[in-house]
């Protein structure tokens, strides 16, 4: 097997948590006794393949985010902390910028996913080091609704439908150029890629990779991560 | 306000669990010191609008269902234990005719949601009260690809779009003439009721009501489940 290519990472957690509520971001808020966002960090440092990883945080925070979580936890492969922009499209444009030429791939994963596994991360890389592009995703297994003044309209078909997850991870020279062409109404860097006409492929997820997006996520997320070490 | 019409519910437990592995059916394995389906039972029967429960389980497992579970937990609202059939509408059926007719609203529920809340069952029922017909949902936050031979073919727009839950509660004729009309491609009740014509409400879940699919939802489901006990 071919030698895994040079790997960087892109951690989103710029994120201003307007659902969530609160003063503190929802990525600094603790969570199973580190802050959420040092969860999905752990996870990125426990993939080999993994070399470095570009944390991108909201301005307001870098300061605060560097001391509090970078100085604490003495993660080893978080090289830079960049400001975010106004949309998650220029968060992660910031970030890419600060990801050296020689990168040859380049994950990007949402800092509120903290349940993310490092095997499910490492499946995910091996995929795009052989096909170009691959995001980490799961099936579809509720009936989905399209709901409008809180009444059904259609039941959609649900068949080969996924949950896009990230991490996301693309050679490097594909993101950046579907990045340059700057479309912001893309929900997923996968989609940015796809309009490019580039076949992106599919990981089925084996572990719950959940992004906190309610209060109540928040005790999930904590419940994973807990079971998960009891089972080690 | 109105008093709540007599309703009935209708708990979903006669899957054979193909997709999860295993000898028993993943509703009797014990989660959180009971059965699955214990805990779905609970949650109705701690609903105060629930008047009787029928409890559908496979043909097979109909003696030591009743033995195991309600001599065990001395439910007080489950009247009838019925025998499922080949297929889901098969056994929505079978439970349609336990339940009694002076039924004016039906609710049915998916035996593998343990974590639903009696609060949020309430919710569904009041609306469908209202409405005639409600199903308890949440929205989708990730972005949903069509996939095909594990390569995305599309993105699909998730502005709108729900994961259909349950339970679904229909005013009785309703739900009865749906099924009377016996289409078998529905994945849900609710759909086969939207074929009516009849407009279905949804009410937005404040609580995890996960389906327990594959085995770390078993996981899941438990710490939802004990996390929820520590806050009470």
């Amino acid at each position: 097997m071919a030698q895994t290519p040079a790997t960087y990472a892109i951690i989103l957690a710029a994120g201003a948590s307007a659902r969530f509520g609160g003063n503190e971001p929802k990525q600094f808020l603790p969570l199973a006794g580190r802050p959420l966002v040092a969860h999905a960090i752990q996870a990125f440092e426990d993939a080999p393949s993994i070399r470095e990883i570009v944390l991108v945080v909201p301005a307001a925070s870098r300061a605060s985010a560097t001391d509090n979580i970078l100085l604490e936890y003495q993660f080893e492969k978080v090289s830079r902390v960049v400001s975010g922009g106004a949309t998650r499209a220029e968060s992660t444009r910031n970030g890419l910028e600060s990801v050296p030429a020689k990168a040859e791939l380049i994950a990007v994963h949402d800092g509120a996913r903290p349940t993310v596994s490092p095997s499910d991360i490492e499946r995910v890389i091996q995929a795009a080091a052989r096909d170009g592009a691959a995001i980490l995703a799961e099936p579809i297994n509720d009936t989905l609704k399209r709901v409008s003044d809180n009444c059904v309209v259609e039941t959609v078909d649900r068949n080969g439908l996924y949950a896009a997850q990230t991490p996301q991870v693309f050679r490097a020279e594909l993101i950046r150029r579907a990045h340059d062409l700057g479309r912001s109404s893309v929900t997923d860097d996968a989609q940015a890629v796809e309009a490019l006409g580039v076949q992106v492929t599919v990981v089925e997820a084996n572990y719950a990779n959940i992004k906190v997006t309610r209060p109540e996520d928040f005790a999930l997320a904590e419940s994973i991560l807990i079971s998960r070490k009891e089972r080690v």
